[in-house]
């Protein structure tokens, strides 16, 4: 068995619940395309484009993988072996489309994975004529409910990525380019455990306004806000993702008062986690305290994502999403203040969803962190 | 304008084309997702995940970009600004399925682009009721036919990648890695040009007979075959793809003859392309050949893939397809040979159809390719 993943059982009870669920939910058949959900599902990190690859699940109990001949050799990376399935192979030429509407036959509605693509979703649609609806809503406590060996690599990937907000500090200092310091800190995130870099932005100054920059060769300088949110893969497939903002030098006033407000909109968005609680209750708070201090306008982006084998998935923690929290759904809170031309500012930690209340797998302060060092060394920047 | 643009004329050329063609087909409206459609059609790089950004053209004339506010960045990144288009952003919380709705009411029938996932389209397809079928099927002329800027894109990629294999034979040698030889091949495609790289298959002895497999710690042997697929991307987004295959030392008989059958049947199948001729003639040309020769059981997947903005687009050059040829469609012809546990080898050229035949972008040898060292550096390896 692979590093890369769960005890062959943990895979078998996903798709034993996932029949089950269908079959209550009065859904025949489900189609699962590569991605999350095949990972979830079957341990398979298989990408084939436009080569169809999907997982079938029918609400009898059946289980088939239906890949391209030519990705045998995902086989053995991934659980099917080991699961009640079979596996259909097909050859270039073969329309792969008509041996998964021919399993699914019968079906008159289909849950769909979100990541199959409209090449293989239409063609499927068109041999099957079965009613289409999205898995991943239909059979939600499935996909957004993390079970413990999930809740486990949650907390291993919020412990790696701490480990790497914890070098920060000795990286930044003004004269160095956001570049520089983003270079070191992908290093840093495969150094603590991570077997891929997922993202990292450092936004110092005017550019950490843009919630989306990730870095440049801009210089930092002496008195920048610089907002470092960073991510990456647990060998099993689970993301990590944390923003901490560090200050280079001594804050601004404007930036001091900024970064109270917004820490008590992040914790009191945190606090409020518990089962019965909606998405949108959650991102209510943390927007309405940040109103109240002024920068209702500042915040512009939704207050959350769900995380797991996805760096973004559901639940999102938005307006307009009325859905309850139960326990062991996962996501961030992740307020933001941004003050075009000037500066921005985030604050995030991924939280699970207990029996009570929330549990946060990062652990790193909560104040603007101080550099450890804000004197310029211009000379090692001018001869770069 | 950036580096990273055709000047704006190309893209209303397109969009223009788009319009046209969608009345012509009796089409309301398309639908294009992120990835290589957003690319060709407004040089947008953007990929917004769960976050819905879509290309919405009318068959009126009216077209308009719908991007997550927290993408703004990508506005000033493609040429939608210089175009007869307007932008619709929106912020989390609101509902992006409806805008895309509002903008195509009335249409019975949409394309929609082959990348947008099933999380967007079944929402789409909910809120409008209209028929969906593939935009890049119906619209073929305009996704599958490269225009001359493309044509000389591919022509770019070909030069670049063809240099990288120039150094190859430097490289390879018994005692490295196939992973050692692996990094400095992407070094190679970077330093060639390229701004991304794509892929890196280093195959030897029989690694290579999995036609999917990139690279391994396996130490390369003397007398070894070595199948190098490799592909990045220029600054534009086009794609090169190219395959060599090179002996360490001196080949076998048996590996000696089945080059010569495969580079007949890769030649074959080359000198066969012209208009009017279907991809699986072309297919069943290379196929033909190398099973007179008794290794048809050997070439386990179809002869090749269009190739531009994507590195496997239409048209696949394959048994199942009867798609009459055109000037301007450019597909990959890349037969190989795979002997299970011994060898493989594969021969690969991108071949743009012209109007009497088909002229190749790459222009490197087709022998077996001798590395220029086969003498074994253990001393090398074991201190690695």
């Amino acid at each position: 068995m692979s590093d890369n993943l769960f005890a062959s059982d943990v895979y078998q009870q996903r798709l034993n619940r996932t029949c089950a669920l269908l079959a209550e939910r009065g859904l025949g058949a489900a189609i699962f395309g590569t991605g999350a959900d095949l990972q979830y599902l079957i341990g398979s990190e298989v990408s084939s484009h436009e080569r169809l690859t999907a997982l079938v699940v029918n609400a009898s109990g059946k289980v088939t993988l239906v890949l391209p001949a030519v990705e045998r050799g995902d086989l053995a990376a991934c659980a099917i072996g080991e699961l009640n399935a079979e596996v259909v192979m097909w050859e270039d030429g073969e329309d792969a489309h008509e041996i998964v509407a021919k399993l699914v036959a019968g079906a008159e509605v289909l849950g769909i994975g979100a990541s199959l693509t409209a090449d293989h979703l239409i063609a499927l649609q068109d041999l099957t004529g079965a009613k289409t609806v999205l898995a991943n809503t239909v059979l939600k406590e499935l996909f957004m409910r993390k079970d413990a060996a999930e809740v486990e690599q949650l907390r291993l990937a919020g412990a790696a990525i701490d480990r790497v907000h914890d070098r920060v500090p000795a990286m930044l200092r003004a004269g160095r380019t956001e570049r520089e310091v983003a270079d070191e800190i992908s290093a840093a995130i495969i150094d603590e455990g991570h077997v891929a870099v997922d993202f990292v932005i450092v936004g110092s100054a005017e550019n950490g306004a843009n919630p989306h920059h990730d870095f440049s060769d801009r210089v930092i300088e002496d008195g920048d806000i610089v907002v470092v949110d960073i991510g990456g893969t647990l060998p099993v497939g689970y993301h990590s993702d944390c923003t901490r903002t560090y200050v280079v030098g001594k804050p601004s006033e404007k930036a001091t008062a900024a970064w109270a407000a917004l820490r008590k909109a992040q914790e009191a968005a945190v606090a409020a986690v518990r089962p019965g609680v909606t998405a949108a209750e959650i991102d209510g708070i943390a927007r309405q305290h940040l109103t109240d201090a002024g920068y209702g306008e500042c915040f512009i982006h939704r207050t959350g994502h769900g995380i797991g084998l996805s760096t973004h998935e559901e639940p999102f923690i938005m307006a307009a999403n009325d859905l309850p929290l139960e326990p062991g759904m996962a996501f961030s809170v992740e307020p933001g203040v941004y003050l075009p031309g000037e500066f921005g500012m985030r604050l995030e930690d991924i939280i699970v969803v207990t029996d009570e209340g929330g549990e946060s797998v990062n652990h790193g302060p909560h104040e603007l962190i101080p550099a450890q060092s804000g004197s310029a060394q211009p000379g090692a920047t001018q001869a770069s």
